[in-house]
């Protein structure tokens, strides 16, 4: 019997408030109206950004709302036309005409950055599906989805990384592996992986770093002890933690004259960069990236393919595969650093 | 009688210590050793960055001195070789060697910026000089060894300004006025002065400004302001003046996406620039330029051939000519914002 129209009872992970677990929930989930597409949601990555939201430091976060935005599925149904999409509405907790598709326990639910993939079905916007490989394992490419995007596409887009060139990533999670990965497509000589846990060295090199510094291990800043391992400066550092006493110290490890720092990492609320202008004007250039400079019903497509074609790696990203009643597990996971990443599946 | 190979006594003005006007005194300048130039200096300008010395703001800065960077001369005299010049020495005051070329009343009086323009025999680096086209008049062209070159520069080399774009410049002086030129020189389409002085605003339209803002004519931020007059945001930003607050709000008032922030202006010593990490997250990019991304001794020669063919604007900002004993009054007459440029006319 087809659904279509009709209201989807399913499962999902919904977050009631900040600072506590997700809990399982039968949510009903409304058919999509004009513009808006149903999704059988089947695999969904966990995010550092989902973490952030319930941990409560984002200062625009609503709830109770449907965290989840890495996600991977089949569309279940269409709504009417498509040129109604215009507002986007995904930083609101809402679909663009101001309402919820999601009711738990007589409750509206928010939407979480336009996806809500920690439920079994969702309801998304046209403009916010990026239609994929027929025959993409979605537990796999869902990740494609952001974290892995966003650090491949720093080095490629972004920062647009030289060959030969030396490069320095701040943070060794699943972005800044990404961003090694990138740093490698594009040729460069050095990559340089900085990281507290030591442990993660060993773990970065397939994905290309050559080399590893702890900043523990040194007396000085590190800034300095790369400005001395690399005779001035890196040509490109990418700060991918969120903190902001790193993102100075990944500019100023920078080469005068050219190099450039991008910031990944999300920051917490009412955190600022500083530093002295003299660092720009002596010719250093900070930039950020938001989705590694993709366009995301464009390039995901295509980073598909490149994943198909064994271009870029995924599945090593891949720490965990977890039953969607394991989800709060993810997180434990995540914010020990055990895992890069954990992909949920929702069936 | 050649003078090659003596000591030349000559009239400079000198800068004993900071915060003191400068004196116009009877120097001895060495011959040039090996590597190095002495040249007959004709014209020089007055800039901003010989007060920023003289008024104690530059924490490197030592005296007694000679200021002045903007120099148009004839070399007198040249030292032996010129692949002994390795080092740059030009912060510290002195030659390559490690001493100075100049005495005054027995006491040795330090170099400025590789330059020391305010005496009418300066001794420089080889790499110092550049061979401009015979038939320069050097009274103008000196300008073109500083602020005009950097502020053009920022716009066509650092910011690389696009036809069409939007551009916002804070600080109507002499660097501004060659940003406005150089966007201009770029095909923008409308390139937006910002100044608290509205006096500046009718002598900054001939250099290519074509909208003005005075940020005391608005209860909002000024980035507020730029954000809401140009539908999002301005394209290039250039910030001329040397106030964190100010290059802060440059950056903001940049669009979303693509908008790019160049530092010119000087900042006062231990003064820093911060913003959330947002602003660059959502993909403005914040850089600074030092000389406008010229190569001194290549770029002046061919920047000097655009003003001979009438392709830039020099003579326009040079408001007053003044003999080297009313230096000290061109000073005053930029504190007040009075002058553009003056220029000293050296004998």
């Amino acid at each position: 019997m087809s659904t279509k129209g009709q209201v989807i009872t399913c499962k999902a992970a919904v977050a009631w408030e900040k600072e506590k677990p997700l809990t399982l929930e039968d949510v009903e989930v409304s058919p999509p109206k004009a513009g808006e597409v149903r999704i059988k949601v089947l695999a969904t990555g966990v995010c550092h950004t989902d973490a952030y939201t319930l941990d409560g430091h984002d200062p625009e976060g609503i709830f109770p709302v449907i965290l989840g935005h890495e996600g991977g599925g089949i569309v279940e149904s269409v709504g009417e036309g498509v040129t109604s999409v215009k507002e986007a509405t995904q930083g609101k907790g809402v679909m663009p005409d101001g309402t919820s598709r999601f009711i738990c326990k007589g409750k509206q639910i928010y939407h979480f950055m336009g996806c809500s993939t920690f439920s079994q079905y969702t309801v998304v916007s046209e403009i916010s599906v990026a239609k994929v490989n027929d025959s993409a394992p979605l537990e796999s490419v869902c990740l494609l989805g952001c974290g892995l995007s966003t650090g491949y596409g720093a080095a490629v887009n972004t920062a647009k990384v030289e060959p030969g060139s030396t490069c320095a990533i701040f943070g060794l999670g699943a972005v800044g592996l990404a961003v090694a990965m990138g740093c490698r497509a594009q040729g460069a000589k050095r990559i340089i992986g900085i990281d507290l846990n030591s442990n993660k060295f060993e773990l970065a090199q397939p994905f290309g770093c050559t080399e590893f510094v702890n900043p523990n291990d040194h007396k000085s800043p590190i800034q300095e002890v790369l400005v001395n391992m690399t005779d001035g400066g890196c040509d490109y550092t990418f700060e991918c933690i969120g903190n902001v006493d790193v993102m100075r110290a990944a500019l100023e490890a920078c080469h005068k004259g050219w190099g450039e720092s991008v910031i990944i990492g999300v920051a917490a609320s009412g955190k600022e960069i500083s530093t002295r202008p003299f660092q720009l004007v002596t010719g250093r250039v900070w930039k950020g990236t938001a989705f590694g400079g993709w366009k995301s019903r464009d390039s995901v497509p295509k980073l598909v393919e490149d994943y198909m074609s064994k271009k870029i790696m995924v599945d090593e990203f891949i720490t965990f595969k977890k039953p969607l009643n394991e989800i709060n597990n993810a997180f434990e996971l995540m914010h020990q650093g055990k895992a890069l990443r954990s992909v949920v599946l929702m069936e």
